[in-house]
């Protein structure tokens, strides 16, 4: 071009290019354009109404502090209130918990949010290194079904309407790419932006970026100065996808647009029609005879966990 | 390992491993095992019975010639008869189409099957490369058109039951990894191992390398010492899907049978849920009012493109 491009808004000279739009922005435009998508995503999905109390989960990562920034920012306007919940996850190496919780602390009090620490150690009797240490199952697989649980658990207990993460439209795309490659249909259909509750008084989950890139949240972030994690779990590199990952940039660096174009697609054509034929194929859902969350057999697989784990520690 | 692998057959030197199946085989039973598959695939989509003619497209490439050295070695264990066809499309680079004629004439002569050379400029009265030059459209786009009207032309005016190509479970895994991401539904439910005749008179297309990995079909192809055109096709370096094809050949590396799941997926469950939903929105076949070939508008694609380029080369 040779020509520096400037903002769509105001011609100020532009600092980031969203390209699916060719539209480009200086930072205050690329903020308040970033913030617009977010809240059409809310709306769009019915994710939260006037009113309405969300828990924000945030682990101290770029992804997670960036979503209490937004959805903060979006809560006036909007009419909900939002606080924040650090899951402390007993995870040593590089002090990974301990920077979590103070990172994410940090950014509460700075939005000036509630900022809840749960320690999974003092909640449940054992800590995902134990877990690790115990349990022949990767650590990432152990971490999301401890998360998954200690999350809807705080926030059935606080009364919350809503329980939001910080998925993204990448791991989104990831997550149908591997579905579609080995088929697991169950698995496919319940990815979707918002899961509604799936017994009475517990938070429906939301995902507000649902349909943002990560490149535009790092952007988001970064322009706001966020004080994010930069270093990621030491378990993390036990994760396989990076060359989903390395595809699906391909994909989009080519094809602007496309992850979403694919996210899209799934929700309006493919995701209906798979649950049309899988009819009432769907598991029934019950509360755990334990802990009374919502289980597909007797007792949820996280009580079933931890009673492993207490067992082989010697705390059971 | 540090042994060399025996053939779990007949315990002679190993040469190759199937590695979904962990099957190390010596060229011999490599080659029974590739054809009891082929069989396996015919059977099970009903691709062809006893009695029935069947017409192979053959290009001279490796995979065309490895089919036609499967279906004539199967055709009288299962009763059917095979000619094969060969379009000469008028691709003067490289010489591309004289040396694809001379391949396939080759095969065939010493395969004792009957070989059929239909010119494209001669039947239509105009070549690919003509095509190419007068319409603003990707040559492979332009070509797939034109082949596929030129090979059911032929294989109808010939009353042959069924036309095969040598469409390979990559080729089938890429273009569904294509569809998921760019979601064209109707492109997608029309990827099948068989496609009936839409109209009364015209052979059913099939693919007996539905289920077949290109790997395999190489190694079948130079167990044989089949003499395949080796350069590929002048205007290919316009296709621009080969990351598409590192991508899944890592999938396939990582993750032995990703390919067959990820196309077994579709045929069991994504496509039949799709087809449901579609329900009647399928666009209606008639006749072309000029060839009366299917078209799902009054001129077919074909003779729109041939009156178009037949005027721009003042022929008509």
């Amino acid at each position: 071009m040779g020509r520096a491009r400037r903002c769509r808004f105001c011609h100020r000279p532009a600092e980031v290019v969203v390209r699916q739009a060719n539209l480009p922005l200086c930072r205050e435009h690329f903020i308040s354009w970033f913030e617009r998508r977010v809240e059409r995503t809310i709306r769009r999905y019915r994710m939260l109404g006037p009113g309405e109390r969300v828990l924000v989960a945030v682990s101290g990562g770029k992804d997670s502090l960036a979503l209490l920034h937004a959805l903060k920012s979006l809560s006036g306007p909007m009419g909900f209130e939002v606080s924040a919940v650090t899951l402390d996850l007993g995870i040593e190496g590089n002090s990974y918990s301990k920077l979590s919780v103070e990172t994410a602390s940090r950014a509460a009090k700075a939005l000036g949010v509630e900022h809840i620490v749960v320690s999974i150690g003092d909640r449940y009797g054992f800590t995902l290194d134990e877990a690790v240490r115990v349990v022949r199952r990767p650590p990432c697989s152990l971490c999301g079904l401890i998360k998954r649980y200690a999350l809807t658990d705080v926030a059935r207990e606080l009364g919350f309407d809503a329980l939001a993460t910080g998925h993204t439209l990448d791991d989104v795309a990831r997550f149908l790419l591997s579905s579609y490659i080995f088929t697991s249909i169950r698995e496919l259909v319940r990815q979707t932006p918002v899961v509604p509750p799936k017994l009475p008084g517990l938070p429906r989950l939301i995902k507000p970026f649902y349909e943002s890139l990560e490149e535009h949240i790092r952007a988001y972030a970064d322009f706001l100065g966020l004080n994010y994690m930069q270093d990621g779990c030491p378990y993390a590199r036990t994760a396989p996808t990076d060359y989903f990952r390395a595809f699906l940039d391909e994909v989009e660096a080519r094809s602007p647009g496309a992850k979403h174009t694919m996210v899209r697609g799934y929700i309006k054509h493919i995701r209906p029609a798979l649950l049309a034929s899988l009819g009432n194929k769907i598991e029934p859902i019950r509360p755990c005879s334990k802990c009374g969350l919502p289980s597909s057999g007797e007792v949820c697989a996280f009580c079933r966990l931890r009673e492993r784990v207490l067992r082989a520690l010697g705390k059971a």
